[in-house]
């Protein structure tokens, strides 16, 4: 494979920003272009050269993309777009409704097989990485226990329950991860833990004018769900320090396999993604499964995968040889 | 595949015996043997069900065995014996001088493809999980720097030098991985750190009987190569506390990936094994690594693999769908 991997973008969010700036960092692949369901001629792309074409210009452009990395939402983009671009294209997703995930391979997969394409669906981090890390995990340390936790991160579900709040005028949450439950897990304890255990959340709350803060303080931590059953600290700010200092969709996390090979003998796998940016990082991950798609597609290899049907070595553009000798 | 994998141990050191307790909690495989270049008959195995024999009792049993897995030394058993047996059985090793991996995989290409068989080496975690590491965090992130660091762990070459010292009765060898350099990695300052910014040295030493301690203590930390590059710290103890304390064989350590997707967007992924016995998890790599080689074989993909070819699915007793809706 010396040309390029022609790739296409489809939908032109956080995410769809995140693949073409992180196309910029990998010499092996060419922007083709952004398709999107909006008016083209709204949208201004991160960079000048970059093509915006709406959706249906993909019809007929079978034989000008080799991969294309869908960029929609997993709630309602996605279990449509997958199986439908996947009847004429090999695709990457980061779908991430993990309950939905069988059900989502199922659809992508007839797809897939029918057209002679390849999709690769959940990649990203969780699912994605993470999940690699779970399965690596015990596999290799069968007599265990696996932890994830989660942040401290962005969480956009509960950053718009907290603005639904009457007296909200805007604010943000960070899911924090408990370090007192992380260190009783690396101390090889495998103590049962609740996602409620693992996990405080913080609130930072812009109040709206003449708003009661301790009303909407208790509407918050006494919200079904998102926040009674956490210990929820709110700190109230201004406008000013929220556009300052809480702009950025940091996250991350942590999978921590902590087990046993003998009795009394403990063997702790740790794992941690700290993230600056959350849909850049997922963005770098489905660009590197695009390059394995298009390998495994090339190969004749098709059908719908996911990262635990991708040998690691498809995902880089170094050659076997090379990885041999460099990286092993 | 429903009927169990039948096992071979080749070599009946520390690590052979971390494959037969490894094998314990495994409910797919079944142990045919240990099979050793000693007299079996002065071979005490873990379990008494486990049955010796030699080497040479594996000829014609062909039939008998599923994987072996080769549990000798890289300096000169691997060499030979992996491809020897790889002409005639599906192997597994944990070939680990990383310097010579390009002409140990074509030794046992050749022999595999010509035999019809399947030989996953360098399985273990450095090379092997610490290699996958590496791959991953650069194909995600591909413009940043990914930083290995070992420890604390007992070394067995340094622990050998330390003993052929004049005056030295016994004593073992801790790498430490130095605290500050990982702080300066997670910073996310990409500092240039050499494997001696990176480690200090920490040796536990019983003195012969009548020994000056300064000098054992001058000629152990200006030990070329082994010791003088690096911080070097030694300790006196009594024969006692080192059979009591020093027992073990603890090891493992970090791979960090240090990353921009964006200018000023920093990405860290933090990897970290803390093992209490590096036998027995290099054993439990094996045996994951060892169902692998099974899958593929019995699919018809023969010929040398590493841990960079297999997919992660197949390391796991689960089905696909299982994987699927449990793990991702």
């Amino acid at each position: 494979m010396t040309a390029r991997i022609r790739i296409g973008i489809v939908g032109y969010g956080n995410l769809g920003r995140g693949v073409e700036t992180a196309l910029t960092l990998t010499p092996d692949m060419n922007l083709v272009g952004v398709f999107t369901r909006r008016d083209p001629a709204t949208i201004r792309p991160l960079a000048e050269t970059t093509a915006v074409h709406s959706l249906e210009a993909l019809d007929g452009m079978c034989d000008e993309i080799d991969v294309l990395i869908l960029c929609g939402g997993s709630k309602s983009d996605l279990p449509e777009q997958t199986p439908a671009l996947a009847s004429a294209f090999t695709v990457v997703d980061s779908y991430d409704t993990h309950a939905r995930i069988p059900q989502h391979f199922a659809a992508v997969d007839a797809a897939a097989r029918g057209a002679g394409t390849t999709a690769i669906i959940s990649t990203g981090w969780d699912p994605g990485l993470f999940s690699l890390q779970r399965l690596y995990g015990e596999a290799v340390l069968p007599q265990g226990e696996t932890y994830t936790f989660w942040g401290r991160g962005l969480s956009q579900g509960h950053s718009d329950a907290i603005r639904r709040v009457p007296g909200v005028a805007a604010g943000v949450q960070y899911t924090i991860p408990s370090d007192d439950a992380i260190e009783r897990v690396r101390s090889g304890a495998r103590p049962e833990l609740s996602t409620r255990d693992k996990h405080t959340r913080e609130c930072f709350v812009v109040l709206a004018e003449g708003a009661d803060a301790d009303a909407v303080r208790e509407a918050i931590v006494t919200m079904p769900d998102y926040f009674e059953p956490y210990d929820t600290t709110v700190t109230f700010i201004s406008a000013e320090e929220l556009a300052t200092n809480h702009a950025g969709v940091p996250h991350g996390g942590f999978v921590i396999r902590s087990a046993e090979t003998s009795a009394g003998t403990t063997q702790t796998i740790d794992y941690r993604l700290a993230l600056e940016s959350n849909p850049e990082f997922t963005a770098s991950v489905l660009v590197a499964y695009a390059r394995a798609a298009a390998r495994l597609a090339a190969s004749g290899d098709h059908g719908a995968k996911t990262p635990f049907d991708v040998a690691p070595g498809l995902l880089s553009p170094k050659s076997p040889e090379q990885l041999r000798a460099e990286m092993l």
